[in-house]
């Protein structure tokens, strides 16, 4: 999710419904002159499954509460972190098995586009000290194409000194240190991934903001040097702009820990009870269904199977209109065993990359039907894509199915 | 308030109260043998206001509050925000009269340390695209000494390729753009301020944190083309990390929203919400005794009397202590006429400015009596200087002085 173009973001409503009630462009104010917008991923659909818990899982917070920017006071600890939020991210992931936290600090941020650029400053300023680099150079950034929009974006407008965005993995032959991103489910395309440079002197940040049960398969905890994840992708909380990185090493862990003081002294205190509330909410509701850490079907609808159910659903009608159509493809994905779930299922993608069977601009296309998309070159690739949300409102991804469905071969 | 020792932070308890309760070079666990801490601006001193109203003004978010990515949907509001935290900030600063809002973009932030970064790479980037200068170089910013030294060290960590901290103003004599940062009334000696560089091409942003009735009288409203302010320093809810900037340029605002967008999508919501009530709730209680927009003096003690009270209190007794002492000097303060607490009043800094009169090592001097303060030389000045807050709890402000007594000249 990235947002830079600051007018377009101004003609949205506020229910959970991505319908542009008021907009230049629609003359007769009717739903389907409007246009609708599916290239942001904010995670709507979620809203549903909070609506029917408010009560049971609200947050209230007193005058003199969250006062002090010190929020753990231990040895060891992240100052400005409540140590309740850290034991939930803990948990989370154990009742998940998605990621291994054991021995590992959690370093929350608001919200994980905070810990990219913190991370890339650690990791590049560790190397640059590690290698006693005399005439400094910025430390090349790059991740295998398609990636996602905001690594570039953030990193051409951030201008670090010691940083610097390079592009497609695939294509970097540099000798040399390095900085991989490995988005995993990637965003866009929603495929798996590992590192692809594989050179001496290469550090790997993982991003793992869609490896969650709803989106793909869990089949292992993952385990990597740096893992980042964030509550917006994870329960639908974009809001509260709360994420976290999981690392391993001390020194990197320190020294992020430093950057985020410097940077914005921590993070939002209100955020990180939010989440802790949201996220012990979830946790709760399997754990006392988990008998030997188990997932048992019969019990009621929780919040993966919820979200699971939504997108699978989703993806079944997608695939039908766009076979019917027969002017898009979309990627096809194999079934595995999801641990947490206990069964088989194919991935589920928070976005469907849907590519143009003939023609160069889908987005052009997509224009036309007043669907606006984020197209193939934000992500370094062809404009014969496009990102389309699988997350919107339900409302909203049925005009967008509507719409499709009108496109003939 | 700036943290850059993660281990600093650790030795500290959560009770409002600076007193470190386990610490490792305390043997004996007294509270005498222990290190107290007045090194940081945490603002523990609002707590006992807070605790009093504790119900009256609580917030509570139910599971589906604030879910999306946007909050404010209309035409040029900024996305991220919610269009009651801005009013709430126009209202704040009509109330007390020290900011001109009126037609100005009112930008929030993760704490004012984010905005100030963000205001810099804003500034810098516009500085550069209208002089379409071809080889870039980085834009200096420069404060007169002594400054805030999180400024410092913030630029120095962060590395940015289009702006370089270049320390104190009274030094600067280069032609070329520049940014000067004024911070009214300073951090860390109370005085009021103005830019002092006054050269063609330059750029002033204004750091108004302290510009608030506890610290200072209000003069006049504050009208700067940028102004930054924090809820941390404002109300005392540094945990919240809330800050704004009241913006003038749209260009720059837009500049800005675009920056906040890419580096965090914005701020936290919940954090806005709780900014939001806490700010109504001060003003509420003004408005309703406020005939002529005049301070009525019998009322009920409010949030800025309080405040100003307590400070006032503590300025009296520290200067006894330090006149009686010998060994330390601190800053003369003029009174002048408040237009909000409609009396003449002398400033409160929210820190004390101590100078040795003798002896090179103020900081020395503390550490024997195991108060932790900040040295002269992270604000650009000597060693002769050090930074005490006023702003601790009582009981470890009355340690504080029951310490410096000991002191003999």
């Amino acid at each position: 999710m990235c947002i830079t173009e600051v007018k377009q973001n101004s003609n949205h409503n506020n229910n959970g419904d991505g319908v542009v009630k008021s907009n230049a462009n629609c003359n007769n104010g009717t739903v389907h002159d409007a246009f609708i917008s599916l290239d942001r991923g904010d995670p709507k659909m979620y809203y549903m499954y909070w609506k029917n818990v408010d009560d049971k899982c609200s947050v209230t917070i007193k005058a003199s509460d969250l006062m002090s920017y010190f929020a753990d006071h231990d040895e060891g600890g992240v100052f400005y972190q409540l140590p309740e939020f850290s034991k939930a991210v803990h948990r989370i992931h154990n009742v998940v098995g998605n990621a291994v936290t054991k021995g590992r600090y959690i370093i929350g941020g608001t919200g994980s586009s905070q810990l990219f650029t913190v991370t890339l400053a650690a990791l590049a300023s560790r190397i640059n000290s590690c290698n006693q680099i005399k005439n400094k150079r910025r430390i090349p950034v790059v991740c295998a194409q398609p990636y996602y929009s905001c690594y570039e974006e953030a990193l051409e407008e951030e201008k670090s000194e010691i940083y610097q965005w390079r592009g497609d993995a695939n294509k970097f032959n540099e000798e040399g240190p390095y900085i991989e991103v490995v988005t995993t489910p990637n965003n866009p395309d929603g495929r798996l991934r590992e590192a692809v440079v594989k050179k001496k002197g290469g550090v790997v940040i993982c991003d793992l903001a869609y490896y969650w049960p709803q989106y793909t398969p869990i089949t292992a905890p993952a385990d990597y040097d740096v893992m980042l994840f964030t509550l917006s992708k994870a329960t639908g909380h974009a809001g509260s702009r709360v994420g976290w990185a999981i690392v391993k090493d001390k020194e990197i862990a320190l020294r992020m820990i430093k950057l985020m003081s410097l940077v914005t002294i921590g993070t939002c205190h209100e955020g990180q009870l939010r989440a802790t509330t949201i996220l012990d909410f979830v946790s709760d509701n399997y754990e006392q269904h988990l008998p030997n850490g188990k997932l048992v079907v019969e019990h009621q609808e929780g919040f993966f199977e919820f979200s699971h159910r939504v997108l699978a659903e989703r993806w079944k009608r997608l695939r039908a209109v766009v076979n019917r159509c027969g002017i898009f493809k979309l990627p096809d994905y194999s079934p595995e065993i999801c641990t947490f779930m206990n069964k088989s299922t194919p991935p589920n993608p928070a976005y469907a990359w849907m590519e143009l069977k003939t023609g160069e601009d889908a987005e052009k296309v997509m224009n036309k039907l007043k669907i606006r998309t984020r197209a193939g070159p934000r992500f370094g690739v062809s404009s014969k894509y496009v990102r389309v949300s699988m997350m919107e409102s339900d409302e909203t991804f049925n005009q967008f199915l509507e719409r499709l469905s009108t496109l003939q071969d």
